[in-house]
């Protein structure tokens, strides 16, 4: 199989674009987050839900991946802050060459926060890097107690997991305590937020994360890799 | 790039070995279907109800694709059928080499119905042929309407959705219209079935599905490719 040295040479070039990224968004303070999780698990509506707390003149920005469509910036634009959309065309994850050209027009030095939103997608999201200080996975629990362990390394390389839908528990067999256990047997004292869109359960939390992180702009990024 | 090249020398591999395969599954008379979805769409819960409603002695078997763990296959096996579990540590996808080798050593005189599961990636194993007659997309309403038009290769190349968790319908804001003609603007006359493993809804026009489809089993694909 020639596959694998090429697939290293792919993510080399990659990390080499993603180290710059990182390098720029450093000099200007600002903390890009990479939120991954599988389609609909609910990535969008939590940037809404997040866009939607902020103040007029908050110095956030979001980049949208999708493989089609301009759906997910559009239900974004309507904050009112830069969101731009990013359709791969087919390409099953976001890259940094993507991230760097969509950057390419937008003033740095008015942004604090970057939001990626990345193609909705468990496994390859989680091998590239886009210059981010931290990745945040988000988990439905619509989707099953086991997928940490079925998908571990996103779940390993994640700062943040944040359990989503939670409103839909009562009419779930789902055991929320199993999931959490199974993130923590991939990453033992992963951070851990519980949340729903429609009850705002743990939407604070989110919020004061967000909050916390920011304050740590600066700081290396905690994540393991 | 020279990505592209290489991915389609990958594909061409690929397809070989899927055309051998389904040179195999026509000298046997197998129905081989393939079934795609996100994570957590429930792909395991239907081949659960399926291997159920099926008499001893059913010629049954299922291959099941995960990252990792054994998880599926310990569902799948106590309906006493054969099932093995393909573990891709990593890989995004099942592949036509991995469907070979994990044949090797079954009898394929003793199957009529093979049941591929596929790895929960709606991106992915869409461009993976593994010899199958046709593929089927599954898609749980907790997911979102607008996921034929976010993902439309594998809306294009099924032959059948399955629409799963429709229990949960009462408890979402979910308009299972707009999904539906979602996927026929993708694929125009698409045969729909939506199901719930909760309350059973849809089963049995799954099972019929299954039992008419595995009548022309000998016929060409069906299926858009």
């Amino acid at each position: 199989m020639e596959r694998v040295p090429l697939e290293r040479k792919v993510l080399n070039e990659n990390g080499r674009i993603a180290a710059g990224l990182r390098a720029r968004f450093a000099d200007h303070n600002i903390l890009c987050l990479n939120l991954i999780s599988s389609p609909g698990s609910g990535k969008t509506t939590l940037l809404e839900r997040t866009l939607a707390s902020f103040p007029p003149g908050e110095r956030v920005a979001v980049l949208t991946g999708d493989i089609q469509t301009e759906n997910d910036a559009m239900r974004l634009a309507r904050f009112g802050f830069p969101v731009k959309q990013i359709t791969t065309g087919g390409t099953c994850h976001l890259d940094a060459r993507m991230i760097k050209r969509a950057l390419a027009d937008w003033r740095l030095e008015e942004i604090d926060l970057l939001l990626i939103e990345n193609v909705g997608n468990l496994v390859c999201p989680s091998s590239y890097d886009l210059g981010e200080a931290a990745k945040v996975v988000l988990l439905s629990v619509t989707e099953g107690e086991d997928k940490p362990l079925k998908y571990p390394s996103i779940f390993f390389k994640s700062e943040l997991l944040v359990l989503t839908k939670t409103d839909l528990l009562p009419h779930l067999q789902y055991d929320i305590r199993a999931a959490e256990e199974n993130a923590r047997r991939i990453q033992g004292g992963m951070r851990i937020i519980r949340t729903s869109c429609v009850s705002r359960e743990g939407l604070q939390d989110w919020f004061s994360w967000l909050d916390e992180r920011r304050r740590i702009v600066g700081a290396p990024p905690v994540a393991a890799c």
